[in-house]
Order: structure tokens, then sequence, then C-alpha cells
């Protein structure tokens, strides 16, 4: 069997917490680990590490790639140079899939970003599933509703078994609270989990059937020489999700109810519900300090953050927001990120903290002229040899040891000391020792923009 | 006539805003000026400058100083040692501006951090004061209550008439709502505003009588010499109010009604009800986007404060801490402000920017054997003349021109330039320029602690 993880994600949900660059799958949540790294151990239960592959955007590739490789060696992570929403993706990875295994597997596609924790009960589903798979069908996991939802899809099924599963009728769109209601009552409906599982030849066929438009594009893609998907080739593709493309026109469907738990984090309440609370019923995570609040979600990431008498609300604080929301209106959250988007306010789109394959650095201030960061770069790791056109700077190194290269003299500097690169002055920072290295770096010049950076070389492959 | 402005105080009503080391006096608060500021101005309408005298705590002179110099020069700041509460600190600035004036003035006392909009009616009301403080007696100020607080004290008058005042039967602490009630019923109640104004030789009399513990320490105190308070001295003098010495005892004390609009800003619901409030009852200051609240108050003094739903809240961004309260339970900030006291944690004490009389700076980053600020020098400031046992500097100029001393040599930085302080090396830095400075200083040491400073000279008295 093979896995697909979709690991795409706007991270407009949870801001601020998530952002469009750091979104929900890359975020440890009550864990020592990310989402996306658990998607990836709760696959390994079933399916051999080296057939697990990732598909995700260019913005967040070296995040993934990065958090992936601490699970396991070379992980294989495929870019989407653009956002095409998911049929595109799967169509790709079953080719991709078909032609690399020289085979016709299973393929269990699964988000990067739910939380399950029962982790057998998972896997023996997904087993379930794949007998029906097997008999060419499109297999789908559904989700037993406990309540009346209105933000998720739903699927009706019939009543004709497949193995342990179920032909389905047809998948619909979010329903209103009382439709809700009757599907509930009806007993036939299931929420639609995006988790599914198919043989690459039936998803091929599936395509070739429901949307030619994206299989006949297919042989376009050469993957026998690179992984690369060639942004000139997938942007002829049409932006259309899996359920329009194939779900909801193919009669080859089939559900199988997930037996574990699930929870697909789609907003701060979600969070809060499956936290672990306290007496009052509050969820607290880091520095808070509180006086008789009930019921309430208190996140602090760097700050103290104080609550008195609050009811129902969820706090978040992260280095550059803050979110203040009743628990009732935490899907008004998109709100808030899309009038951000709006107003190009970058609070949207980065935290202070940029994570970089390399380590990670945050903006400290900023003013006319001027740009203050702290770098720290992890150990083993290196930045690219670079220059700039429009800005100097000065480094100074605060904790472990920094190699740097300045043209082309090597220089080592302990903490205290620091070092002056000129505008068009090529250098590298590396951290090639076993503790981490911080750095002050001050930038001056008349245009201080991340974009402002010619790369000559790069571990990391951004040249 | 003399006024005394009473510029102590905790800063614990209006925390995360106000700090032990920053308190309300010293903020502004929909102003461009501070309430300390706006309180001086408020006197000069009717007392010449240089008659106006301020007491502090030693903790916070050079910013009581540096706030008042903005006004006037060479403003008179006492300085008390240690809190001693209100009496000592009265009865020795009696002292004081008797031995000052040569002469017996009336004087009026007024706490540093009440908003009083219409200056008029507060001049003219205590212009009708001074008649009856002429006549020997202590005039109260009170304030005619519009509900029934349960946070002040209340003044009972008699039916008794002097000039435009009444004369005071008694002095009662802060009721519960029942009592106060009551009292408002009555009529002959009035809230305590802590304004009140006397001869000197009436308040050192008065003292003579009711508290003889104070009055014969205060020959101990020789301003001839100098405006220091001695602590030797200081120290001796019993922890006491005006109201428990002097005023509930006194048979000599008259009330004026207070004339003016009045607001002690003694929590943030305060500051909210004198805010002017958007059409959904908000008040929004600072980076603020809102889906939808109402009744609320919300404050950002650096990042985005996100707001959905809430009712009735209070919600306060600073650098270092966030609270979020219920508008009915802002009195508990004080119980959050002395937890903090209690764990040692240095929220409730400075904000992450530390204002200097020279300018402020700003703890960036910290860690093992490290410690980075952002330092601002105000034009024509200097810091003092100084070395570090502990530690090594290194600065960097990100804005304007450094004239930095060391070990006797001159040096000019522009920006983008550096310099290394080595442990024990004495050194300076000046702004003696037209522009503001910034620097970035990296200290590096086994000790990185604000006491690790021996000054040889400073501008500032500090030595």
């Amino acid at each position: 069997m093979y896995g697909l993880i979709l690991a795409g994600g706007s991270g407009s949900r949870l801001w601020p917490l998530s952002r469009e660059l750091y979104p929900k799958q890359l975020l440890n949540i009550q864990n020592t680990e990310s989402l996306l790294q658990s998607t990836f151990e709760r696959l390994t239960d079933i399916i051999p590490q080296k057939n697990i592959i990732s598909m995700t955007g260019v913005k967040h590739f070296s995040n993934v790639k990065y958090q992936l490789s601490k699970i396991t060696e070379n992980p294989v992570v495929l870019s989407e140079p653009i956002s095409k929403n998911t049929a595109p993706a799967i169509a790709l990875a079953a080719q991709y899939i078909s032609i690399k295994s020289n085979n016709d597997p299973v393929i269990l596609v699964v988000p990067s970003d739910h939380m399950i924790k029962d982790i057998k009960a998972f896997s023996k589903t997904v087993l379930e599933g794949e007998k029906i798979a097997n008999q060419g069908y499109i297999v789908t996991f559904g989700i037993k509703p406990s309540y009346p939802e209105t933000g998720y899809g739903y699927i009706n099924v019939t009543k004709l078994k497949i193995e342990n599963g179920l032909k389905v009728n047809k998948f619909v769109e979010k329903p209103n609270e009382e439709l809700a209601k009757k599907y509930i009552a009806d007993g036939d409906y299931y929420w639609n989990s995006g988790i599914f599982m198919f043989k690459a030849s039936v998803m091929l066929n599936e395509l070739k059937k429901c949307c030619n438009d994206i299989y006949s594009l297919l042989n376009n893609f050469d993957f026998t020489k690179s992984d690369e998907i060639p942004y000139i080739e997938f942007d002829k593709m049409p932006s259309i999700s899996i359920d329009y493309a194939v779900m909801e026109k193919s009669d080859k469907i089939a559900l199988v109810k997930l037996e574990s738990d699930w929870n697909d984090l789609g907003s701060w309440k979600s969070i809060y519900d499956v936290s672990t609370k306290d007496t009052d019923g509050n969820v607290k995570v880091g520095h808070i300090l509180d006086e008789g609040s009930k019921n309430s979600l208190m996140y602090s990431s760097s700050k103290l953050v104080a609550t008195i008498g609050l009811e129902d609300t969820v706090i978040v604080e992260t280095e550059d927001a803050i979110l203040a929301c009743k628990s009732d209106r935490t899907q008004d959250v998109k709100k808030i990120f899309d009038t951000l988007k709006k107003q190009n306010d970058n609070t949207h789109l980065v935290h202070k903290t940029v994570y970089r394959p390399w380590g990670y650095y945050t903006v400290l201030a900023e003013g006319k002229g001027f740009l203050t960061k702290m770098i720290q770069v992890n150990p083993g790791q290196k930045l690219s040899v670079q220059s700039h056109n429009h800005r100097s700077e000065h480094w100074v190194v605060l904790e472990g040891m920094a190699k740097v290269l300045l043209e082309g003299k090597e220089h080592i500097l302990s903490p205290g000391h620091s070092i002056d690169i000129d505008i068009k002055e090529i250098h590298s920072l590396q951290n090639p020792y076993e503790d981490v290295l911080k750095i002050i770096e001050v930038q001056k010049g008349d245009l201080l923009i991340e974009e402002d950076i010619v790369r000559y070389e790069d571990m990391y492959g951004r040249v």
C-alpha cells in the first residue's frame, strides 16, 4: 500500500497561531510533534515509510521536508508550483506512484492536519477499506455524526453492502442546521472526513471518465526523470477539488465507517473540545494567570496572559498578534484572516519568527534604514552563499560558534565577536558545530526586504 | 498659594499598562501628556510654577523630574527614600514650604493621577476653598456621589456653613453597597477626592495635636541646606495616611463641593467610562481589528489585537503581558498584580521598555550568557560614565550619531558602525546631536543585571 499526505492548507482557521506561511499541519498542538509528523507516524503502522508521499505547495515545501526528515530519511515531498485544489494533486500523485512502483498499488489519501489518537482502530478501518479498494472501488471513510454540524460535507449511503462497507448514493454540500438534523435522524448520512483510498488505476480511470481535463494532461509530466512538477504544465490544470471532479460523479464509490476518534481541528473551538480541561473547564497553555474564568481556552506562546472572570472565551497570544474571541464565534477567525490579507497586513502571512530549513529568524526591531534580527542556525546547517545589492549586515555572535565565509575568507567567531558584511560582498553563515548558533544581525540600507538576495550555492536547493 | 503634587502610586490598578516602576501618573492616557503633567498644568492656572512642589518615591524620582522638566525649568521634586504613606510626606512638605517661603502660605494638595478636564471650574472651587483655609481650616474637596460607589471613602458634613463650604462631621471608610445607598439618600455625604488645602501653620499645628509622632520629628530635617530627605530620619516616621493621622481626628475640617468633573481612573472600568465610544460602545486604542464586539475596551500598545464577539470585556496588550478581563471585575486586576509580586515575576515591576532620564531601553532578547537591548538616547542626553565588572558590551548604531567615550578616547559612530567595550573599561554613550540616537547593545557575560554598574559621572545625579 502507498500513502499520500495532502499537506497544503491556508492557515486561516487557527490564526494567529497558524499563518499562511506556517499553516496548521506544521504546528505542535498539545504534542511534541506537529500534526503533519503525527499523520506520517500514523500511516507507518500499515504503510512502509518509503511508500509515504507528501504533496504540498511550494511555499511550505522546505518546512514539510524539514519536519518529515526528522522522522524518515529522504522523505518524498512533491511540490505544487501553484495552488490548484485537490484533484490535480491527487491525479499527479496517482500517476507518480504508478510510475515509481511500476505496479498498481492501493493508495491511501489523508489530510495532514487532522487529529486521530487511536491508531489501531484507524489502521483496522483502513485495512477493511483496502479489501473494497481491491475490488475496484474508491473507498471514502465516513464519520458517524455525533451532532448536526453545519461545517462539514455529508455522504449519503445506500443499503448495498460491499464487504464491510456500503455503496455511496451521493455527496452533499455543507447543510444548514435543519437539514443537518434531518441527515442525522435519517441515519444513512456520514461526515466526509477527506480520507479515501483507491487502486492507482481505478482513480486514473475514473479521472478519464469524470474529468478528462485533468487526465488528458497527465502524460505531460515525466516522473521517470525528475520529481519536479513544472509550473508551465501544472498551470494548465483546472483548479478543482477531488470531490467535485470525481467523487460526486463516479458510480464506483463505497464508504467505510471510520472506527477511530477523529477531529479536523478546524477551529479554536475544536482545539478546546479535544483538550484536557481543569475543574473550571479551562484549557491553559503557556504562561497564564487566571482569576475565576470558566470554560475558556487561554493559549500563550511567549508572554504572560492574565485573565479575569472570562466565560466561554478563547484568548490566543503570539509574538505579533493576539486573538480574543467568544467560543461560539471561532469560525469568524477566518474573517479576520481575510481582512488582514485584503489590507496587505503581513500578520496573516508570517509570524515574527520565520522558520527556514536551517533554523529560524525573529525580527526584533525595525526602523528608518535598519532592521535587526535574531538568527538561530541549527547544528550542521548553513545558510546559502549569498550577497545583497541594497544592504550591509553586521553580525554579533550570542551563543555557539559561527563559521563565516566572507569574500572567500573563513572567519570563526565566538560569542561577543562581530563581523561587518558590506553591500555586494559574497558571504555565508554556517554552523558546522554541535551546539545551536545564535547571532544578532543588524541590516542597514535603503531597501531592507527578504527578496534582496543573490544566491550562489545552497544546501537546500534554493539557488 | 503653593501646590503639592503627591506622585507616589504603586501601579497596580491599571496593570499591565502601569507597573510598580511606571505607575499610572506617568502614563499618557488619551492625551499627549501624562496624568502627572496634566496635574501640574492644571495647578498653574492659579499657582505660580515655581510654587508647585512634587513629592514622590525614590523609585519614580527620575521619571517624575524628567516629565516635569518638559513643562517647567528645574521643577522641585522631593524624594521619599522609602514609602511611608501620605501623612509624613505632607508633614515634610508643609515644613519645607514654610522654610522656603519664609511665610505661612496656603498649600493645595492634589493626587497626581486623577483626571479633571474642566480647569476653570476646578480653579474656581479651589479659590473658594482658599478663603476657608485662610480662616484656619483644613479644607477637603468632596465629590457629590452620582451612584453608590463602594470603592471610595465618604465624608459626612454638618449643616454648619463656613463661607461656601460646610463643616465636616466625620470621615467614613469605604462602605458596602447598602450603606453607600443610605449615604446617597441622606444627602450629607460626599466622596473623598483626596484633594485638600490648608495654611502650613494650621497643618503643622493639627499634626502636633493629632499625631505628635510625626510632628516631633520634623525638626530633624534641615531644608535650609538641602532638599534631600535623609533615609535614616525618614525611616523613624510612622507609616500612616493623612486621613488617619489628621483628618479623622481634627475638628478643624471643612468641605467644599468640587464643581468640576473628576475621575480617579482607579480601574480599567473607569478608563472605559471616561473614553469616547463608537456606535457599538467600544473603545479602541491602537491596532485593533474587531468583528461584532460590544461595550468593550480594546487597548493595544504595539501588536495587532483581533477581537470577535466580545461583550463587556477589557483587553489590554503590552509588550510583555496581556490582560483579558470582564468589565465588572477590573478591581481584581490588583489581585493579579499582587500574585505576580508574590511570585517575584518582574511583570508587575517593569515594562520590557524601561524609561530613563536620557531616553529608554527595550530588552529584545535574552539567553544563556547574553542580553540584547535597543537603546534610545534623546537629543542632548548622555548616559553616565560607567564600567561593568561582569559583562562586555558591543554597540551597533542604528539611527543618528553616537559619541562614545572609551577609556578616555572619543569615537564618533554613524549608522552601521560598531564598537566593543570590554569588562571594566570606562565608557559613556552620548548623543550631543539634534536627532534621536538608536543603538543595539549586545551584552555578554556571566552576570547580566542592571546593578552591575559602577558610575563615575552622571548628569542626572545618580553617582
